[in-house]
């Protein structure tokens, strides 16, 4: 199940707010359409935005009717500016759109037609890269893991959130496959529940036993020793090494910590924000209210109350025991080994 | 709104599952339909499911037709032990119970019809001192709370949960009516909701300001230095001062002794448990998986997944700031504390 398929010189975008009941897929005919997916989470996860953004800008490039290199990047770049806007933290949304118009300064002998299909080919590139890298990630990644490996994980950070494979089910996959003995506890994750509805889901489909617990249960759980190790994924990576990802990942490392149990985050490189130098400055998403009082359209919660609802939470390096990458695992420190690993980043 | 109405010599209970959207009395014509009703959480709450059952024995008392003693007490015996298996974790049940089977056994003159009359009174009495100790809870605690006090409670604890007033809403209340500014964070408490359905509606309708939060939300409103205190109800103090209470509990006494933010339980003495020495020994009661998967009867989750779902787990008590009381607040060392303040509980 691909969240991002180009297929016939077109765009689709599995709608991931319909899973597990219903499997349909958005056709992106214009790039607003490819905003709006991003915006509601029909495509959520920080490679699969980037992913699917740099896919929209391809879209928008069908769209520009210029002939002239000048307007055609003008236009572009506005269109890029508006799908860069549409999520405000995970940084691979904004990492992708700028390595689109990167590339097509590098190119600055073609044409329109030929900057399409850099563009196209350049969008493809990042997709195929982020598969090849969550492999790699689960390469590395599944040496932490222990023969027997009950691993509790927050939101979803699967194949679902990637172009495929996954980040931290990258991991639980890969250990899989190496014959180890996996269990994925799965945060249900609130208000949207993409551990109930997605990583559940990835699982089953897999074959990898999986129990689902509501958020609140996490503590508990590792206090009745259930758990070895946490992996999840990244929205963005500061270059001290503090970590924004779904709303709950802090408590569930705060738990880690206070039960000695090491806590992993999975993601490649594009997540890293080297121009951040710490956690605080990430801009964190506040997002509609409804989330949280209603669950299917009726309103669980009385009129008038008011609600907080921060999409994502960060996680200081000091709670981070590794950082997982394409290119090896990361450990502590962190401002010096990220520096290190970063520094031939595309 | 009360959660337990006895009039004309009938017991109703308010079906707190409906709420808030609909405000629904079950009519209690026979033990089975308030055991049923405890079970299915129409009515929750430790207190409030005491009280409730000690009325449920008395609409039994009314059912059984014996008209000899002994008979009258066997039958009496049996409902008892029905209803007291209805939920395992909360003690009030059991406690209740064994008061009003107590209280017959002080009375070894009377005939069938004057147990019956003892048996109401004494369920009175259960229901209204219960009011009582709320209030007194709500004056020892409420010195607790600063001037400004944004107070974090999980699940509900309020009037709902008890005979009237609240436990950790009762200290919420008095503050508020001493005239502090209080700003109450709840927890909407997964799977069944009842920091939003009725926490946040009880302090809604207080005029107390409140903001909804999914539980996974706690640790980084914390980390924001947006809490003041957190303060809790109980389902079972040990005599050590482990503290089992709703599902979640633990996790956000974790969260606050790392963010060094006070950690407060509001529980009457019927709460505590002297029989038991530590929380380990606490019966956990384990729920039905749909109310993990499903939400307003549609699946959320996918087929095949398994689902842990225990409704309550156990904070140690070096977690525990301080238990507020009737009878005032008890500091560490509990063991020593509780047992003091527990020697004439009734």
């Amino acid at each position: 199940m691909n969240a991002i398929i180009w297929e016939n010189n077109q765009l689709q975008l599995l709608d991931q707010t319909k899973l597990p009941r219903t499997i349909e897929y958005i056709q992106c005919t214009d790039y607003h359409t490819v905003g709006k997916a991003i915006k509601k989470l029909s495509v959520r996860g920080a490679p699969a935005i980037g992913a699917a953004a740099a896919y929209g800008l391809v879209v928008g490039a069908q769209q520009v009717d210029a002939t002239d290199r000048k307007t055609f990047l003008e236009k572009l770049e506005a269109i890029a500016g508006e799908l860069g806007a549409t999520r405000p933290t995970a940084v691979n949304l904004r990492w992708a759109l700028d390595r689109m118009m990167m590339r097509l300064s590098t190119a600055p002998e073609q044409n329109v037609e030929d900057l399409r299909k850099i563009m196209l080919e350049e969008a493809h590139a990042i997709y195929n890269e982020d598969v090849e890298s969550n492999r790699k990630m689960g390469e590395y990644g599944q040496e932490l893991l222990p023969e027997e490996a009950r691993v509790l994980t927050h939101c979803n950070a699967g194949a679902l959130a990637t172009a495929g494979y996954g980040t931290a089910l990258g991991v639980v996959r890969a250990a899989h496959e190496k014959g180890k003995k996996v269990h994925v506890y799965a945060d249900e994750t609130r208000p949207l529940l993409q551990g109930a509805r997605l990583t559940s889901w990835e699982m089953v489909q897999e074959g990898i036993p999986v129990t689902l617990i509501t958020d609140n249960m996490a503590g508990y759980l590792m206090s009745k020793k259930m758990v070895d190790c946490i992996v999840v994924g990244a929205d963005r990576i500061t270059a001290n090494g503090d970590v924004a990802n779904k709303i709950g990942t802090y408590g569930v490392a705060v738990l880690a910590n206070h039960h000695n149990i090491p806590f992993y985050v999975a993601a490649p490189l594009s997540t890293i924000d080297m121009s951040l130098s710490s956690g605080e400055e990430i801009p964190i998403e506040e997002r509609d209210p409804q989330e949280v009082t209603h669950h299917g359209g009726q309103p669980m919660a009385p009129e008038g109350v008011q609600v907080w609802n921060p999409a994502f939470d960060v996680t200081p390096n000091s709670l981070v025991k590794a950082i997982i990458t394409e290119r090896g695992v990361v450990l502590p420190p962190f401002a010096e080994n990220l520096a290190k690993i970063c520094c031939n980043k595309k």
